[in-house]
């Protein structure tokens, strides 16, 4: 597994669906940080993201493709970060696929337009009922049958921006 | 060796010593953390450990198996780390095998029913007297021959989610 | 691709091209860091940098080559660590190009004696623009055809110190 | 290269120059760390050093072999984490090799009774003077040359213990 951002290999059936996404769904731990979290003395938490995810997630805006991040715990390090990508983020959603489905619901949109992008179980429900489920390359094993795709990109290292880069190039090619 | 978690490969015969236990006892740096420290211009210090430790613990939990941490120094680190795994957490333990075994003994366990997770020598006794010695896939050389389990994630990379999922796998099939 | 410093192997014609080289102008995100930002519960953010770099940096300055660092965002990390290498750096400048055109002509240089240094498609102008293009090992995929030297250092890993070294190597030598 | 912790091999030459070693004078940065550093907003630095080493340099001190880090910059980063290892740290030496001559003599030692552990070029005039040149497996090319022993442990990974390992292994062999 590279460590590096690595460009996406998706087959003609995964372009199929992608082109009919309208919102992708991005669970945070594991897949805009590599999983890990820096504890300091006091408990304050810190996360490892990759500035290469900006830029992706603006193309992604261009594409009139709409995002949010979904997250079980409530912590201000997800917000901090998410506040920084401009990128609208739900907490504290102990169970996150009814939140899913209400988010797309509210955007007149059926699960088969939603991508979500997950690395664990808790992953789960909304990688079943997405019409696109998405896993990162180092996601737990007991997720990866659940995926349609997995990026070549490890969480943290740029896994967002293939992901995103992969929308651009299906979606601005003649 | 892999930098991400990976699923544990364990023989029928760790499986039948796995099904005895009832108590977890884990070292800290180098187990829940790479090992590694960060240290700013004050001395004051953070670690970097994984998000899939937790749901780990957790599963951990559900299964009825208690667990703790213990460590030789005394760090704030430690304490914080744990509180947020909601996790008890023995410190300044210089000499970790008493400290162990009372804690069994406190619970009515013998050493049989309890597993060790190491890094380094000062955990050698600790190891000798487990009922289930295990050490992470990067511990110190010196440890090795100690452990009958080791396992195939690095510490702070998951592999303390990489055990705890093998004794749900394992305790939970029909 | 190795996580650590290499020495760079460049062609006979990129070493005629560098001999013409009178300023450097580099990225920072990717290129002094490995692209990666720790983010803590306030927003607040660090980045990863490499020591091998300031002693690069001495050595271009050694020989008479300018050097500055032009930056997208506007970002206190950016402007903190260039202080300790004692780097000029330029901020704030969302189309980068006209600001290295700018730069270079106040030096009386044309474009053809500049160097840049790059990782992502925000530089994709300045490497077209510029006598020397450069990319990092790990630079994104999509920058990877704009340049004829792509470093075998990862950006943050020492990457700035084997462009540094190069030319040292090249302009010293009898 | 691995990112662990490994065990030297180190050759029947090395280890009669070894027997004599009465000083070891680290380098910090590279040697300590994986010459890394982490900037935060207000130019605050932090390193990431290995839990590692301070066993070894507990054996080193066991075996009544002195030791201390000798380092170019002054940093309080470095006194930070030199004060928790209990490793007497000289800063601020522009040029190094006096001073490690100096503390040499005080102690009425030979430069043939001193080891030096570095990374990079500054290093290279105590590499030269010492009776034991030590470099990290990641340590800068230039240096690699003048050195007699090179770690199979990276900087920061615990490179520090690896060599004090070497130490208690031959001299405590009966």
């Amino acid at each position: 597994m590279p460590a590096s951002l690595q460009a996406s290999r998706v087959s003609p059936a995964i372009i199929r669906t992608l082109r009919k996404i309208r919102l992708v769904v991005f669970d945070f731990d594991g897949v805009f940080t590599d999983n890990s979290v820096y504890t300091d003395e006091k408990g304050h938490e810190s996360v490892r993201c990759s500035r290469f995810d900006g830029i992706g997630l603006a193309r992604l805006r261009a594409l009139g493709i709409d995002a949010f991040v979904l997250s079980t715990e409530t912590n201000p390090v997800v917000s901090a970060r998410c506040r920084k990508l401009k990128l609208p983020c739900l907490q504290g959603c102990s169970d996150k696929l009814p939140a899913l489905l209400r988010e797309a619901a509210r955007r007149k949109l059926k699960p088969s337009q939603v991508a979500y992008v997950g690395n664990d179980i808790n992953d789960s429900d909304c990688l079943r009922a997405a019409g696109l489920p998405i896993v990162v390359a180092d996601a737990h094993p007991e997720v990866l049958p659940l995926a349609r795709w997995k990026t070549r990109t490890p969480g943290g290292m740029g896994a967002v921006r293939e992901i995103c880069d992969c929308f651009h190039r299906v979606l601005t090619a003649s």
